[in-house]
């Protein structure tokens, strides 16, 4: 059996930046080369970033991209690279090339899809485009809109390259049963490639894995899949590019949530002559780049793959890599954020410690009369512990002056507090040019446990979909790692241990307005993540006038979330575009009470 | 040939109020059972309102949907109306139904549409559900996401009503060329009748009508197409249910937004025995409800059309309408809203007295020391006319507590003040329950001319798809719209005339920090609108330096726009779901100086 080595690109491309992008191919190119690769493959959209949106309905973005990849394929044989066959994620468009000759032709197209855009994988040597593949199945469902912008391909590409068969497919190809992985078994592929933009959600790794051994199994040949890593907005891709074989064993695996060019030795079955399966409804298409190739001279050792990360670490290296490539993509190089002494700051502030480094992170403490001693040291201990720039404004005189105007009482005071503290924030950043973070988590988002304008202030807000519950394990867990490496525990021990308050009013509790957490988050993961409805918690066992509330808060607080920053995606369904529901919205007998536009909790 | 009477029940249902949705219908039920109607439809999901957005994958609403559909079935009866047959817009979703048995059979699911929910319409008579249609064209652009909910159906329904065969189709059924207009022809329908959700945007109305007259030249019968009337979030259903002739004369016509029961009665082609066309893509499933009907026994003579409205008072009447509505159906009862003396706020506050009436208005003027005379003049002089509760709340105090503690210049102060204002508006909204509205226009929308927390804060903002040009344009119209009714103008002209400005610090002016009006609307109106890229704005003849600016200014104000408030569609593109571009976007080598996360402007 033919010896192919194969490298996968799992790298951080940022949506947009065509020419930062090609360089990251470029080096790619040149690192497999030198490894004496006989393929590379990057990953889904490598070339544009994913996703990119509506940048693919915008025909001036579309021209960049594909002149772009014309360029890419020139430079790669610029560098002396044009021997190695290089597999590029790209957009395409019908309608005429202005360079490189195609050499695939775009397959009838579908009413869908306005421009006839295409999710494109192509496969470059030699200074050309070889051909191109469109991807077939186009996900619409969570936070993906590929109907809204692609056209789906019903042709196969089959590359014989040093006498194996190898085809490509695009991410959501393997998740669906039938063509084009069937087409591929039928069509005789020793190997088959997947590059994918696949977002990290809690258990998707093993998920993926387990797709990959199945769909392995059913080709009775080996799976090359290789993942972005990187954030984008809400969300981040975490790598763990993975070849497994059709036993399903692991012959190669890439580490989680950094770039890595992964390099693999596969023993595959040579393509054989003259196979024409029929009855599959794609086109097979085959293109022959070069018979047995002499084998590689030093073999890879097979690495060890990575240990498995543990829940909690995998969790936080998601979101400190969001954090930072959102600071970093959008060319901020500070972060601020209001430090209340309480859990959730705390753990937004240490991870963009760990994500950004101590010098890049400001915080402020904003004591008013109602604010604990303990919270103003708790804050200040953090700080300390992390190395960060700390300073203390006071809001009490602020607020005062508001008051020496304006006769407020209740929420109307406690939210003048949180939005007092949200413009400090925001004039700190104006005037020192940091990214403000908001430091809100799930629980809170959901129910609506904020102040608008208040502190929900931001551009970016790290823990938003991480529930209060998972906020403290993700505290303990990163003081542990602490104690393991001999460093000092970044959160003081009193800001784990004490009960959650806003301090809004005197004594003020988060247990004063709702439930425990212990109880809510097992209720949001239901209603929020899930699609229980009011009913279908009621016979979980949730106290009726419990669900009523929470149910109602939840729904009523969507004007609230829709004005909110992004946040990075580690759940099923996070709030943003995974979740789309409509503000004006009587579903459950919501009367005009219960959709009131401001907060009920604070 | 039979004469049918038909209804065209144009209504304003809310999304989820399943009860008072069926109200609806019910009503309009009996208002065309009384008049002897021998039909009646409604539209677009009537029932459940539309969109529905993810409360279309939420199982516990589907459920409810269907049940409440089978209770409206038996209400219909129960109220002595279950003659009539009744066209209601509503869901469906595979799996057994609680109530009535279906006599329609789902057709065959594709891979699209988690649940296998459909976006249907159902025909009720005597108390049954005698059949579903499922839409079978499902639009995925622009604001609709309906591959991410519904299956598309392939069944075509064709009921014989009083000797016709009448067929029944759902919204883009109609835009679309081919099935199933074409398999109503071949089947030989005497009527096509279209059920739609048809969000307002200037020209639609016109373009409906073109394509109504098409269709019904090609069906060579006539078209009844009823549309639903209201605000929901950021649309505007505008109504305008119409009867189109087979050459293209207009049988009847309602008015646009507000409800009416439109009735008409056509002469119609009677049905033909046993024709069963073939070749088309969908099964034909034929009911018969009546043969021949007695004509009515006095004849409804034909309603004036109503007139056209000029192209200012449509726009208007659609802002007025999206407003009231979701002030009224979120359950406020009076809104909120800073009156600078500018132009902006000016025409907010009179769509809001037009909308919701003077004592429904509740307008602060929030002078600083950059404030000048005329500016609170203004505001005071427009609050008498429109007979608003005017207060006035001035800054500078507050402001100046602020600045005891921190030191701030530049943008970050001009900022602060605005967020000043911010709070004061949240804090009178928390203490006496009014709804704020955010008064800035699609031009400071698009190129982030506004303070995040500040100017934009609010739960609706009414011109937000309104660009500048057309805001002045409106205030004149407006006035003009009074002096015609005899009424005293609402904006005092000095509004009018006098150059824009943030007035946050001295002799700022619009145009310090912008090209005029005149030539940034037209340029935006190309980039966010259409789909020309910086290259074709300069081969438009727009100064280079001026195109990269604005394009910069744009791509980079993303981050704010995700964080504003709904605001009513009335163009092509407005910002919102019609426009999802990433917030992290390098294209047109933006760097990091030009998507730094704070106004430009101001």
């Amino acid at each position: 059996m033919p010896t192919l080595r194969i490298a996968l690109s799992q790298d951080n491309p940022t949506v947009g930046d065509l020419d930062a992008n090609a360089e990251l191919i470029r080096r790619a190119a040149t690192a497999a080369s030198e490894a004496g690769a006989h393929l590379l493959a990057t990953g889904e959209q490598s070339l544009t970033g994913y996703p990119v949106e509506d940048l693919a309905l915008r025909a001036s973005f579309v021209a960049a991209a594909r002149d772009r990849l014309d360029r890419l394929a020139a430079e790669l044989a610029a560098d002396g690279n044009g021997a190695l066959p290089v597999v590029v994620g790209c957009l395409d468009a019908d309608g005429p090339r202005s360079a490189e000759r195609d050499h695939g032709s775009p397959d009838s197209g579908d009413e869908r899809g306005r421009h006839g855009v295409r999710n494109a994988l192509a496969l470059i040597q030699d200074g050309k485009i070889l051909f191109r593949y469109y991807k077939h199945h186009l996900p619409n469902h969570g936070v993906f809109d590929e109907d809204r912008y692609f056209v789906a391909g019903h042709e196969l590409h089959l590359a014989r390259i040093g006498g194996v068969d190898v085809a490509f497919t695009v991410c959501e190809d393997l998740r669906q049963e039938g063509v084009p992985f069937a087409a591929a078994a039928e069509a005789g592929a020793g190997l088959v490639v997947n590059i994918s933009a696949s977002p990290y959600v809690q258990g998707e790794h093993e998920e993926r894995l387990a797709l990959l051994r199945r769909r392995a199994a059913e080709l009775g040949g080996p799976i090359a899949y290789v993942n972005l890593v990187g954030g984008q907005d809400g969300l981040v891709f975490d790598g763990g590019s993975t070849v497994v074989a059709a036993d399903g064993g692991v012959l190669a695996a890439a580490g989680r949530f950094a770039p890595e060019l992964l390099l693999a030795d596969l023993e595959l079955e040579a393509g054989r002559e003259g196979e024409r399966p029929s009855g599959t409804p794609m086109r097979i298409v085959r293109h022959t780049l070069s018979e047995a190739h002499p084998a590689p001279e030093r073999a890879i050792a097979p690495a060890a793959s990575p240990p498995p990360l543990g829940r909690h670490e995998e969790i936080w290296e998601a979101l400190r890599l969001g954090l930072g490539d959102y600071t970093r993509k959008n060319g901020f190089r500070s972060v601020l954020l209001g430090l209340s002494g309480g859990i959730d700051s705390a753990v937004t502030a240490v991870l963009a410690r760990d994500a950004l480094g101590s010098e890049a992170v400001w915080t402020v403490a904003n004591p008013s009369r109602y604010s604990s001693q303990h919270s103003l040291d708790d804050a200040a201990d953090l700080a300390e512990r992390c190395g960060l720039n700390h300073s203390v404004e006071p809001i009490q005189p602020i607020v005062d002056a508001y008051l020496t105007q304006m006769s407020l009482s209740g929420l109307a005071l406690e939210n003048l507090q949180a939005r007092v503290r949200g413009v400090i924030w925001m004039a700190l950043s104006n005037q020192h040019g940091h990214l403000v973070l908001a430091a809100g988590n799930k629980s809170e988002y959901a129910v609506g446990y904020s102040t608008l304008y208040g502190d929900s202030c931001g551009g970016f807000a790290p823990i938003k979909d991480v529930p209060k519950t998972l906020v403290y394990e993700l505290a303990a867990w990163r003081n542990e790692h602490a104690r393991k490496l001999g460093e000092v525990e970044p959160i003081p021990e009193n800001i784990i241990l004490k009960p959650p308050s806003a301090e809004l009013r005197p004594d003020q509790k988060d247990s004063d307005s709702l439930p425990d957490y212990a109880m809510l988050d097992p209720m949001l993961l239901a209603y929020v993540d899930g699609e229980a409805g009011r009913e279908d918690l009621i016979a979980q066992g949730y106290p009726p006038e419990i669900v009523t509330r929470i149910v109602n808060l939840v729904d009523g607080a969507e004007y609230k979330r829709r004005q909110s920053a992004p946040g990075t995606k580690i759940s099923k369904t996070s709030f943003g575009r995974d979740r789309r529901l409509p503000i004006t919205n009587r579903f459950r007998g919501r009367g005009a009470g219960n959709s009131s536009h401001e907060a009920r909790g604070r």
